[in-house]
């Protein structure tokens, strides 16, 4: 599709990673904006940019940072937000999402990022890098703001797929278990099943199902299962990564962020009352900024795409230039540990035992 | 079961309420103290309050307010946070709880307000009161602080019962659309049905039958319904009721309450960051007190059991006064709109028509 003979001005020791550049709701200029302060933080990083050629290269000859780290390849057409998958799966072959996703395939880069349409952007990452080896439904993965020391939560599936039956969940335990480890630094992280109450004969055939076959996986997998957990646990500290079928974790994820939006206008509404209240609020304001910045969605942007030959950094489709700074600081601390490979090398390990547990569970025709 | 004999201390011209006075986290004491905050603004309002004789009538003779106003029914028995449902249906005729909704029953009271262990309270709310005719599963109502005029939007089921099909989902919207009519005087209520996006072609199977079935059911039941909305539309302006089956409702409200109380612990570590932010917060105090009492879980304290003969209002296991004092003046409020009964009545009529509905869709073998 696209002329891949060059890459020598991406850089040669530097990690490379597939940009997206349409498709954000802000346009190509923030998506350039935020790969230049990439770049201008980490000397590391090297970037295949993918979109209409003549106004990526007017846009990146603008930032000083971006000098000789970029690559541009051509695509001429854009995924928009309107667009259905399975319309992009069929004609999407010249836009610049098919393009970045192209890079991964063709192993150029370990990690693409787009700020694209979601539901486009995960039909074309399952036909274009293919679903791993013994994954059945790859899953989108977020970090979320906790109470816990690393500041941070994973949950997933948040919207990859709407259901997810006991060795999905299993799966997405594993999965996120190694995001945790290579994108948190966690050695040993801690999984939680999303459930009504923790009691252990509570909630969906699944979801006790799953709850066997993930507490039979730990010692393999190398996380803690903490067992069942409540919504109420997703922002605290009782796990670090939050497993659940994609319905679930997306009306979750909107509910939190909807919640936070009301208290952020609340708040706002509420310093306006009274003049004493505005002054308050000039004093506060040092306060309140280390408060936003701690939940500021655009320094934990990026939902992960897992379960696929490499991975794919969704930023929100809003993200201003350091919305796209974070997704890509995520993409390279997981291309730079080798994540995909780790992930890869694990599912790959786990699924003959799944299987084998499976089946030892239903020839030994347990009906509790 | 308990003595009825006497409701003449209780009051004549008064609504009277019954209260399980045991089951709370902060035990009788809280409960006697929200009553008596309740009495003290509402002369209209009559007790029958449930449990331990000798410790009640102690605890009551304390409460200037409360004279004259409420009658004691001796319950020896109490339900704890440990008990089982099935055990407290079987063994737990002699429980406060039990006599409480005993006091509904028998029609002495409209309304019952408990702080007790949800499940028992559901599982004791169904055998002693019954279901509706025409309803399959009550469902479990809550206020949620919203961006919405009247402050709150309605959501349920938030644990009822895990599973819901599309018709009960219908019913949840009938009886959300009543109970927002009579609980937050919306003539017109806007009922949303939750789902993972607005597009009509999206999310699972019961989804899009319900979907069907509550707009046809909109002009009937005097409701307008929005379609699908999503996790932020919940303390959004879409809506007034959110519909949703008892397992997702369950987890978004409890991740919502989560990243509430998250978003209020990083505010006070914010505050306490520095002198001058210290000096911030003492001025920002009366700022902050509005905001907290807009979102103050104990104002809006009471989850409603809807679908049963008679209403059961469930307040918070660690309500204090306060809270108490909230699930009563809500408990008043139904109970003077005659909500219990309009409710059956609307629910009556609306059953043959749902019926005639639904057997129209499956003769007409429409199979989208």
């Amino acid at each position: 599709m696209t002329a891949m003979q060059d890459t020598s001005t991406a850089g040669a020791d530097r990690i490379i990673i597939s940009v997206d550049a349409m498709g954000g709701d802000r346009g190509p200029a923030a998506v350039v904006a935020g790969i230049s302060l990439s770049a201008k933080k980490n000397p590391d990083i090297g970037f295949i940019l993918h979109g209409p050629k003549a106004e990526l290269e007017r846009l990146v000859a603008r930032k000083k940072p971006l000098l000789g780290r970029v690559e541009i390849r051509d695509a001429a057409d854009v995924v928009t937000m309107e667009d259905k998958p399975s319309q992009v799966m069929r004609h999407g072959k010249n836009t610049s999402m098919w393009s970045a996703l192209d890079s991964v395939r063709s192993k150029e880069a370990d990690v693409c990022v787009s700020c694209g349409n979601t539901g486009a952007l995960m039909a074309l990452s399952m036909i274009r890098l293919r679903k791993l080896p013994g994954v059945n439904r790859p899953a989108i993965a977020i970090l979320w703001p906790s109470s816990n020391p690393q500041g941070f939560n994973v949950m997933l599936d948040v919207g990859a797929d709407i259901r997810a039956d006991e060795r999905d969940l299993l799966q997405y335990a594993m999965m996120g278990a190694s995001y945790a480890r290579n994108g948190l630094d966690l050695e040993t992280p801690r999984i939680g099943l999303l459930n009504v109450g923790t009691e252990e004969h509570k909630g969906r055939a699944e979801l006790k199902l799953a709850h066997e076959l993930i507490a039979k996986q730990a010692p393999l997998a190398g996380y803690e299962f903490v067992g069942f957990v409540e919504g109420g646990d997703i922002p605290g500290n009782t796990c670090d990564v939050i497993v659940t079928d994609g319905f679930t974790g997306n009306i979750a994820l909107k509910t939190g962020e909807g919640t936070a939006s009301l208290i952020g206008s609340l708040l706002r509404e509420a310093f306006k009352f009274s003049p004493l209240s505005r002054l308050a609020s000039v004093l506060a304001y040092t306060s309140l900024q280390r408060l936003a910045k701690r939940i500021d969605p655009r320094r934990v942007n990026g939902g992960v795409f897992l379960g696929l030959n490499g991975t794919v950094v969704k930023s929100h489709g809003s993200a201003d230039a350091m919305g796209v700074a974070a997704a890509v600081k995520l993409a390279f601390q997981l291309s730079q540990s080798g994540f995909s490979h780790k992930l890869a090398a694990r599912v790959a390990s786990a699924t003959e035992q799944v299987q084998n547990a499976v089946e030892e569970r239903s020839q030994s025709g347990d009906k509790e």
